[in-house]
């Protein structure tokens, strides 16, 4: 059994209700439902979290550090400038797939740079909300060769 | 009827204590009632906040998506930095004015660039606290004029 | 009774001719008589001005210095680059209002620069010619407050 | 008959008096005469305008706006500046060609950028003042293609 | 049955031997081994391609033009300039899957931009040869629902 | 005696578990039971005060406003970006020294520049936890200096 | 008789196939016909080739070293990096004229510099095929020139 | 007996009446008053030009092509940008010396760079208007030089 | 006993004669005889060293090498740009507290950046002559907790 | 006995035909002779290479892997953006000289930069064809020396 | 009576022994001859300095603190980098002139920035020897003007 | 016989007895005994100087003049800002190889640019000590080809 904290960064709590043309019309929680559903597939524990202030979302990768083996997280807008939560994700080193519903580098200027990438295993990006169920199986490959 | 939220970035609250020679000697409480005043002349019903935290102005331009025709915002130092709040406002699609009290143009080089402005309708700045009662005008003209 | 010079750049006077998507479809001469009309109520003589050129611009705002209180100007194309109206400005040291009837930032990169902004008392953008409007309002605002 | 206004800006009336192992030996007249031959040779009807004023070369794009089917412009030096010129074009949507006699890639860094190409349909450069016969060519073939 | 054309840049039939500390232990032979298990066990017939010279990867994208369905490409090197695969990619228009062994935004400042990015539909980065096997389920998920 | 407020920013709460090749192997409570001893030698009340929240420790600022006589920060990630902490500290008036316990200039390039520095009265840095004692050392100073 | 080789860059051969947006309907074999034709009534011997492979073009402006009096060229994708191109050019003295279908200053940032361009004689860009044409008739005017 | 075109650019004709801080308190009308009795001494004939108007300045040094052996010019404001003007200094081949009052490297930015300057013989700057004088006396110099 | 070699960098034996608000009033003298009273009670040898020459600063660091345990210097002028000091200071090994009277944060631009920086252990800066008191404390802790 | 693969890059070939002011009048075949000779005097066995494709020279790179020691390679216009040949190199980790002609520093500032540089051991340039003969004495010293 | 302290940096001393084009033929002595002559016409005491030791020019600054009225200095190389010149004229407070043999704006790239630029009260330059003449008066003036 | 002057920057002094694993663990004694070695096998008379002073190189420079056919430099830190030192070759006019002992391409990026690169005939670099060697064989080419 592996154990995963899944982050969902600003804003993604409006999934499917809006701008639909770049994230798809997947509602927020149906979203979340996929995710579950995989999960358990793999035979993984997921804990799912969103919100929209960076504090919580550092809290939350710093609790991960007590239960999880892996982290999977979108951190939206938060991508672009939020060292802190880059700092938090290398202090906690914990294996960690970042992930993004649209092609970050197919839009503005701004968007094609992430300050969470370099400390992070891995990207998928502009997968839609099935990039999270390809990183969770990307999570339980990393995980269990980190056992062997 | 028009329903506006306005919101107050960080420090806005400290409005007239200090600083008076770049934001004016008028306190952030005098402020917020010649707004009330000016909205209730201009028949529009106004919902004013304020916050230190980033995240918690997400959660308000979220929560004015339910509520709100319009915003008006001044985003202060989080101008300058917050993809989450331009997300936002993207996301909830509301016309939105964004207002600063001083010029920051004729300021530090680091506050020329706001990366809330491309997602906004318009701009008014270098007005003090008179900047808001020109933005409620504006917002009563930009609803009244999609409503025809 | 305030004076007020307001200055058109170039182009402006095509005003709902062309690119109407961008700038509205009120034509030239319907703005400047609104215009006119906001400035009677407000106890405002107003003198207007357009040019293509640089240099009748420079002009015009040393003749402002004889006459006029305030000023307002849409340098239109010279915004991005007209450091001799720039340097008028600051020469015949009238509190002015910079307008744009589009949001500059929402618009290509070269745009996004003012070389005015940093000497103009405030701006008001995105607002369509109701942006003059409000600069009358501000001009007015401006001065009666200078004057007590 | 197609109708072409043709527009040579500054310091281009000295052309073949001076740095001719830049600009060509032939003189501002003869280019002028050429043009019109070539122009009668195909069926167009030319109006040639120098100004070293760039609010004038603004006034006269706005007149071809009446009369003219497209432009051919030169804009020499404030090619790298002028976006009033480029508002111009934009504005009265005529087909134009830029056209420079010199190959500005070969020459200062600065000379390499040009405010006025994304707005125009093509340039040719590099060809002296055959440059401006070419343009003749395509600016019958643009405009005959969408008469079709 | 979808038909995928996966193209391997420049040095990757190195894989294996050599910087396994970055690309990892697993020989080019077995990783293309991996992938055509996995595409057998997907019902996707995949036909695989490396070469060390561009052109060659130019033609092999337009040839994938008659016959694919979408593309898996780890441009390797030429991610980094190869505008001429970016453009292949984009005159085919085939769904197009980024792959890259290693977390590039880790490595050297050069490597963190990719030229090819912004015409794809998704990266999958960072996950070492597993990548290919994300990817040709992504590639199943987007021709399976462009299908229906 | 003189009173300071104190303040640690995101993930210093994991001070000694985690990096401690980087921030050394003393722990977040120790840190602060030797910043508390030092204090009492020195006759200075002290409040710490940790946060993974930008909002959080603007609003510990602000509050400090009506109690201390002068701050101690240690922004830690937010050191990069926060200008809402920046205006926090200018809008406060009171005498800042700001600690980083690494040399910031040693590290990544994004970490060499500090939005906070230009507000505050001075820096040390590189000396890890005992950078705090000798920052408790300055602001006696400089309080003391202001008080003759 | 004048001897002229003309090639095609990266991707040309798909010309009229797809992004006929950009490049129009017209086919790739299409065009050759045509520049044969204005060739023949020109008195120009004209020898097509085209490449995906910037060595091939490389080495084709070294043949036409022993054979032609003139080069054109349409780079394509190669024309923003290609330096090994340009020193082609270079080193064979031969006059070119570097063509483009589309006008590139009006498309992504990354076209709008070429490293060819400093080392022709002239650029035509943005008549699409048509441009070839002109072309013809500029080299012609060059050679013939020399000639005297 | 040498003659002189002396140029003063946009805003200059204000001079002593406002900031008299940065350009001195002595009027127009003095300082050109004082050129003539030097340029007298000088055995100097010399024709005073001012204007706010760039292409009247292209056409004043156009003039001078005719009549003088020299230039004197401060181009004000338009030194940061007028290609047009360093393009007619260069075309008229007129030995030039570019004076400024201030000394604009201790001023913004922007105004460090002169895009005159690097085809000028000489500058001088930072001496209010004795700089002209002193500007006489190098024009002299040259032109007598020259001559032998 | 720790034996230190403190280094003062050019125009620092001007201290307290001149520019007093950005230095302080003490005298170089004073400064020094603070130095040397609490290298004594801090049980520190401390040979002190000014000069305006990037060599004797060179050549006194590698006398360093054979006597001190620690350097303490502030390289004035020379931080900004002597890569000679920065390699003394990597060839000797020696730790390196970089002190600054100033907070060069708060001053012109290109004093913000320090080639010395990442070569020493840490920084202290902005706390005028104290700084140098602080800075033995600090070497101090550095020496002892290596001898341990 | 030590064995060396020598590339040499696009256009090479003409060496001694064309611009011989800056690449010397010595021919291609003379200067490949004079390598053999100098490689035989220095007990070298030497392959000499040369092609216009980037993709041969990577694979010349991965065949010398099996074969040399060492390489020798002057990947003229490659040199400045083939990030394929510099991976070939770091993949195939033979000791490596860069050999340029002429001095890249003193030509444009696009040959400034060299993508290949940080991964050879060493350079040599400026020194025209006897470069190479240098090149081979530097790699026998580098071979020996590791060979001990 | 005014004293002046004249400053030549380095290489200054082969005047007209080398490269006669960029900085004329009159030899350094013969420059120093003419500027006492000057000096003596103007009731000037001038004391001459050459060195290529930037921390003596340092030092002589800092004596001339002591004895001149007024620096004239020709930073030559170190014009570019010598923020240590640059502080001791700021520290010395005299006023200060900049001259240049050469335009250096006409030359490369990293010569046109000046950072003694900024403190000086102005710059003569492009004048040869002729500038340090001019100098002097410009000196006397500034003393003459300060006195009274 | 030929007369070289070989120059030594800053800090290479050191050699061999820090940093051995980039600069290579000879000692400066021994270098300069296989310098002089060399040069008597070359029939070279060679002259050796060192120092951590930039105006002492350039000193010597000059010194050169008037002795040596060409000069060797290594200028160490200096290479990366010392303008004085790249005037003073140019001003000599002797033929220069510039030496580094690593390879600076593969270090800190501000060492990747050479201010004197441009000057010089030549560069050869991370070779060791042994690339003095060469830099003799080097120079006694170049000197004996100018003279035949």
């Amino acid at each position: 059994m592996i154990k995963v904290t899944l982050i969902h960064g600003p804003n993604l709590n409006l999934l499917g209700m809006r701008e639909t043309d770049i994230y798809g019309s997947e509602s927020f929680d149906e979203t979340n439902r996929h995710i579950k559903q995989r999960a358990q597939q793999l035979d993984i524990e997921v804990r799912i979290f969103q919100s929209n202030h960076e504090g919580e979302i550092v809290d939350a990768i710093q609790e991960a550090f007590q239960w999880a083996d892996a982290l999977i997280i979108n951190p939206a807008a938060l991508t672009h400038y939020s060292i802190a939560i880059r700092d938090a994700i290398t202090a906690v080193r914990l294996p960690t797939i970042e992930v993004h519903l649209s092609n970050i580098h197919a839009r503005e200027e701004f968007r094609h740079h992430s300050v969470i990438a370099p400390v992070v295993v891995g990207q998928i990006m502009g997968l839609g909300p099935y990039g999270y169920l390809l990183a969770l199986e990307a999570v339980k490959q990393i995980v269990e060769q980190s056992r062997r």
